[in-house]
C-alpha cells in the first residue's frame, strides 16, 4: 500500500462559477492510526451541489471549508487498517471522508455498507444522502396524496430522479424540469414522469407549467430556485406544499439576484414553503433506507449513476455537475 | 325608519394608493324582505387591509368587487325586521354586510352577538375576524413556545396588537414593528411588548432587529412584507415559523416590487413560511372566541378601537387605515 495520500484542498474561494484552479491537488503522508481510528481507501467519491456552499466564507448550516483544507464530501470505501472495535479490514464504510484517496476516521458519522445487498456506490446515492433527501424532503415536507400534481425542479439530478419516481409510487401526476433534451426524454421514457420540459430551450416557464399542470401544483420539490420557482409558485393550488431542497440557480451568482416578491401568493393559496436538511431526519434514516431498498428490489425505483474515472478528475466532475452535465448521481471512481 | 339605504359602491379601480374618488356614495331603496331574510341596521362597520385586494380585478381567494357593486366588508348591527326563524328584531348580528347603512341578508355566515357579554363593536374586532386571525395565525401556524422570540410586523394594527399580547401570554419575548412613535410607545408601555421600533424613522431594519432580537427570531407574524420581512428572514433561528397574514407594503404599489431571493435561507435554518386565511379555521372559531373572551375578562388581553363617526367617512377612514393612521381596530360608527 502506498503511504502517500492525494488530497484536493481549497486553493481559493470562487467568485461566481468555480474553476478548477480553486482546488489544489496535494500529496501528504497518511498519518499513523491512533487508538479508535481506522483507515479507509475511498472507492467512490460523491459530488453534490451543497459543496458549492462550503466553498464560500459564509455562515450556513455547516462551517465553510478553509483555504488549504481538504474539501468536504461523502464517499464509500474499504477499511484497510483498523484500531476501531466495530470496523475491520475488508469492511466497506461510508461517511464524510473528504476529497482524498485515503481517510483516517474515528467512525463518527460513519456507517458500514454491505456489498452483498447493493453495489457499494449506492451508499452515497440512492441508498445514501441523496436517496434520503428525496425520501424525507418529498414525503415528510410535501406529504403528497394520490392524484395530486408534484413538480420537481432539477429533476434529472441525483435527488430529482428519485423524487419524481417516489411521487409516481405515491400515485401522483409528476412533472419534471431539466436542462438537456436527453434528460427530459430520460425522465418521461425511462422513469415514468408524466411530463417534463427543458428550461434552457423552453423559457416561458409559466406558460409551459400551466400547460403541463392543468390542475395546478400541489407539491413542488425545488432544487433550483430563481425564475423557475417564480413561475411554479404562481401555479400553486390551495394548501400546496413547497419543499426547498436546493437553490442551485443561485449558488454561482457573483451578485445576489432580485426577484418578484411572492409571499402574498401564499396567503391566497394558504400554502407553505419549507426548507429542510436531510441530517435532521437522522433518527429515521433506517426507515428511509429500508423503504428505498425495497422499492429498488421490486423494480419500482430506478437509479442512474454518472461515473467519472480517476480521483484527479474531482474538480472537473464537480464543475460538470454544477453545470448539469450529469444525469442521476455524480460520482468519481477512485479505485 | 328611513326606507332609503346609503351605500358605497366601487366607482373605479385604484392605480396604486386608493383615492376617495374610487368610491361613490349612492342612495337606493331598501328592498322588501323575502321569506327567510332579515334586515340589519349596521352600527359599526369594519375597515380592514384585505379590502384593498378586493378593489383589484385580480384572481385571489375571494372574487373582486365589481365596478358599481357595494364594497365588501364586515359589520355589526341590529336586526330591524325579520322573516328568518333564528333572528328577531332587537337581536344584534355580525356578518359581511358591506359598506352600507342597511343590509338585507338570508343569514348565511351571520352570527348573533350578545350585547351583554361585550360591546357589540368587538364582534368585528377582538371577538371577530381580527381576533381570530391573531389567535389562529399565531398559535396554529407559528405554535410559539415559552422563551421563544416572536416578531410582529404591523404590530399596532387590529391583528398585530393582539398577536403580540397572545405571544406574551404564551411566555414569549415579543418584538413589534410600527410606523408611528406613539404606537411604539403604546406597544411597549400599554401592551407589554418587550421592545418595538418605528420602521419609518429607524430604517436599518436588519441592524435594529438584530439588536432587539439578540437570540434570533423563532416566530415571525407578518402583516407587512417588503424590506421589513427581508430583514426578519435573515434573522430566523433553526426551525423558525413564519406566518404570512398580510403584505400591506405591497398592496398599493403600481408596479410589483423586486426583492432579494430568500428561499435559500429556509434551507440553512430549516424554517417554514406559511400563508393562512382565518376563514379556514371556521370549525374552530368558537374555541378561539371563548379563549379570547376569557383573556379579556381576566385582564390579560387589551384591545383598542379607533372609531370614526359617520357612515359618509368610510372611504377616508379606509385610506387612513391603509396609511397606518389607526392604532388597533379601525371602525366607522354609523349609528
Amino acid at each position: 500500500m502506498s503511504s502517500i495520500n492525494r488530497q484536493f484542498v481549497l486553493a481559493s474561494r470562487p467568485a461566481g462559477f468555480p474553476q478548477e484552479s480553486n482546488f489544489n491537488l496535494i500529496e501528504t503522508p497518511i498519518p499513523a492510526l491512533k487508538e479508535g481510528e481506522f483507515l479507509v481507501r475511498e472507492h467512490y467519491l460523491s459530488l453534490d451541489p451543497y459543496m458549492r456552499g462550503r466553498m464560500n466564507d459564509a455562515k450556513s448550516y455547516a462551517a465553510p471549508v478553509q483555504i488549504g483544507e481538504v474539501m468536504t464530501g461523502g464517499a464509500v470505501g474499504e477499511v484497510l487498517e483498523s484500531n476501531h472495535p466495530d470496523f475491520k479490514p475488508g469492511d466497506f464504510a461510508t461517511g464524510q471522508f473528504g476529497w482524498q484517496e485515503f481517510a483516517v476516521t474515528d467512525g463518527k458519522g460513519v456507517r458500514k455498507v454491505d456489498p452483498n445487498l447493493a453495489p457499494i456506490s449506492t451508499a452515497v446515492g440512492v441508498l445514501g444522502m441523496p436517496g434520503l433527501t428525496a425520501y424525507f424532503g418529498l414525503l415528510d415536507v410535501c406529504d403528497p396524496k394520490p392524484g395530486e400534481t408534484v413538480l420537481v425542479s432539477g429533476a434529472a439530478g441525483a435527488v430529482g430522479t428519485l423524487v419524481g419516481q417516489i411521487a409516481k409510487i405515491k400515485g401522483c401526476r409528476t412533472i419534471g424540469i431539466a436542462g438537456v433534451d436527453d434528460k427530459v426524454k430520460y425522465l418521461t421514457e425511462d422513469l415514468g414522469f408524466d411530463a417534463a420540459f427543458n428550461y434552457k430551450t423552453d423559457t416561458n416557464y409559466f406558460a409551459r407549467l400551466r400547460e403541463l399542470c392543468p390542475n395546478g401544483i400541489d407539491c413542488y420539490f425545488d432544487n433550483v430556485g430563481g425564475e423557475i420557482t417564480d413561475a411554479a409558485l404562481r401555479l400553486l393550488n390551495l394548501h400546496a406544499r413547497v419543499s426547498i431542497c436546493g437553490q442551485i440557480s443561485q449558488y454561482n451568482l457573483e451578485k445576489p439576484e432580485l426577484g418578484p416578491r411572492l409571499l402574498g401568493l401564499l396567503i391566497v393559496t394558504r400554502s407553505k414553503i419549507q426548507g429542510f436538511l436531510v441530517s435532521d431526519y437522522a433518527p429515521r434514516f433506517s426507515e428511509g433506507l429500508q423503504q428505498m431498498a425495497e422499492w429498488i428490489k421490486s423494480g419500482k425505483l430506478k437509479y442512474h449513476e454518472n461515473i467519472v474515472e480517476g480521483f484527479e478528475n474531482m474538480p472537473r466532475a464537480f464543475i460538470g455537475m454544477l453545470r448539469g452535465e450529469n444525469t442521476g448521481k455524480q460520482l468519481v471512481k477512485a479505485v
